[in-house]
């Protein structure tokens, strides 16, 4: 009778540490989730007591009861495409803080989604998804989630139509890109260009061809001549190579309109390297993400600038909203861009 | 009596759908992990049927049963740290293609993690967890984990006391430095080069701290000068500000070996943008990871490379190896590095 309990073998409860702590079961739960709002002297009680019963938060079992995950699953084609990881990384960061961890789905091909990967993440019964894989549609991805709504970046632009609707109900975060553009053309104007290469994302992706459409109609109303347009793919050596096509073969430009900073370095590095031409000098680029390789000296790149902060809290925003409303109709945060003026246009 | 029952309601089973596709309950369980091999046609029928009947695996009550939740931790300081966001990338796919989803960490502040991610991830109950981030100790990681066994990356040097042993069991991938940083010393020398400053990682960092003792151990084999110390944290930024306190203040150096990529692309912009240094003719520079970026014309670097490729096969190798043999004593895999060489040097 004198033998302790073995007590790896005790299952204690939140309700245990609560009682034993002097405090509510919500606040042990909060004890638990890095970044939920607790007083310190509490939260330290709670662990010390919690790490004594060898009480830990239980998932799996909770997921069951609740019907909640706590996982939100992200699909993204590639982690390492520079933007999407800068926003994964404090993506992660913002949902830890809310008590949510990032679920990581990779699509095989570029763009594709096959319904394998969709069944297969519905397993995991995700809270919400967030889908940076643009060509997946809206009724698609419903159909695998179980009460998940998903969430799409979408780019309006006026005249074209919105991303599926009418259809399944689905979260949105617009990203108006007309104010940077704009400010680019400008810009370029100033400094006398006239003759400007748009130098393509992938050609299925939905943010390049808002990109280029909202380019051709900025620059039609200033009236300059539609963009020459280069072949690309969102990476560094399709944009070095076409950049040298573009002069070697199609007659050169005044400047380069790249549909994110990855392609614009691809392009800076044949002008410079490869063409012997100077920037801006010679040839003006500019950019889009504006990335944080985008003031590295080498490349110092003018570009337009999507807020990575902004943006992320709006999804998490968006997250934390369809969670409190799960029957609202779709919801939606707004924002905009800005030009990010450094030495690559002059 | 007419009504059919509402399809939506009927919670089919696996086996409901291995006996309608005459296939074994395995091959049900195959077919919904991408990557496990199964004949093409075969996986088709059984995703067919398992439309037809509303089937979909379900994790969360599967982990309840098996005790096992297909989640591999992964503990990073930060994804968009270059190598980090390139591994997990191809990480991610790997691990897939073996069935299991990546539940991405991040710690708060540089290399520390404390109790309280450490419980929060516990909830999630992973497979098994890699940590990227070195300067939590085994014995504190496993007392979070209840089963899973850690995996730590290690650099071994001959003489030093290797990661934490005596202790709890956890797995290991060893990263032989030698060959690499050897090769790119011998070059170095070959061009007469003899001033070399070591431009240091984050100093709590294990793989920065291995890192300087064997460019120290083989620079004072081959009758070198010990290495000039720079400042640095792996950043891009901080190297650019250390190479202009080097030449500007303490006497410049005819190479500068890096303790990683980005920080060797921060050290060449200051030596040509800042202080007008070319590259190679008056200093050489050297990194260490070959990350997409090394070859980017602009830096052309020349560096000491990890195989990527190799190394997320072997961390793969690992977790499989450790979930079929979960009493097994520590296992390992070991892996080399070699000079790649670009224009950097010369």
């Amino acid at each position: 009778m004198s033998d302790a309990p073995e007590p790896r073998l005790v299952r204690a409860t939140a309700e245990m540490v609560a009682e034993r702590a002097n405090v509510s079961r919500v606040a042990v739960s909060r004890a638990f989730n890095p970044g939920a709002s607790l007083r310190a002297d509490k939260r330290e009680l709670i662990l010390k007591i919690a790490r004594e019963l060898n009480y830990f938060p239980d998932r799996a079992a909770r997921t069951l009861v609740s019907g909640r995950s706590h996982l939100i699953g992200v699909i993204v084609p590639d982690v390492c495409s520079y933007w999407e990881s800068q926003e994964i990384d404090r993506l992660t960061t913002a949902l830890q803080d809310e008590g949510f961890a990032t679920l990581l789905f990779k699509t095989r091909t570029d763009y594709s989604m096959d319904e394998q990967l969709l069944a297969y993440m519905r397993g995991y019964n995700p809270d919400s998804v967030i889908a940076f894989v643009e060509n997946v549609k809206p009724q698609t991805l419903t159909r695998f989630l179980d009460r998940a709504v998903p969430i799409y970046i979408d780019y309006p632009h006026p005249g074209e139509t919105p991303l599926a609707e009418p259809g399944p109900v689905f979260d949105r975060l617009n990203i108006l890109q007309r104010d940077g553009i704009e400010q680019a053309i400008a810009l370029l104007q100033g400094y006398g260009v006239k003759r400007i290469a748009y130098l393509s994302g992938k050609t299925k992706s939905r943010a390049n061809t808002a990109r280029e459409s909202m380019l051709c109609t900025i620059m039609a109303e200033r009236g300059l001549e539609p963009p020459i347009r280069m072949v690309g793919d969102f990476g560094y050596e399709e944009a070095f190579q076409s950049t040298i096509d573009l002069f070697k073969v199609f007659g050169g430009a005044e400047a380069i309109f790249a549909a994110n900073d990855v392609s614009a370095f691809g392009a800076l590095d044949a002008l410079r390297h490869e063409l012997g031409l100077r920037v801006p000098e010679d040839v003006s680029v500019v950019g889009f993400d504006d990335i944080a390789q985008a003031h590295w000296k080498s490349y110092n790149l003018t570009t337009v600038k999507f807020d990575l902060e902004a943006r992320v809290r709006a999804l998490v925003r968006l997250i934390l909203r369809r969670l409190n409303e799960p029957d609202a109709p779709s919801l939606e945060e707004t924002l905009t861009t800005r030009l990010v003026v450094r030495g690559t246009v002059g």
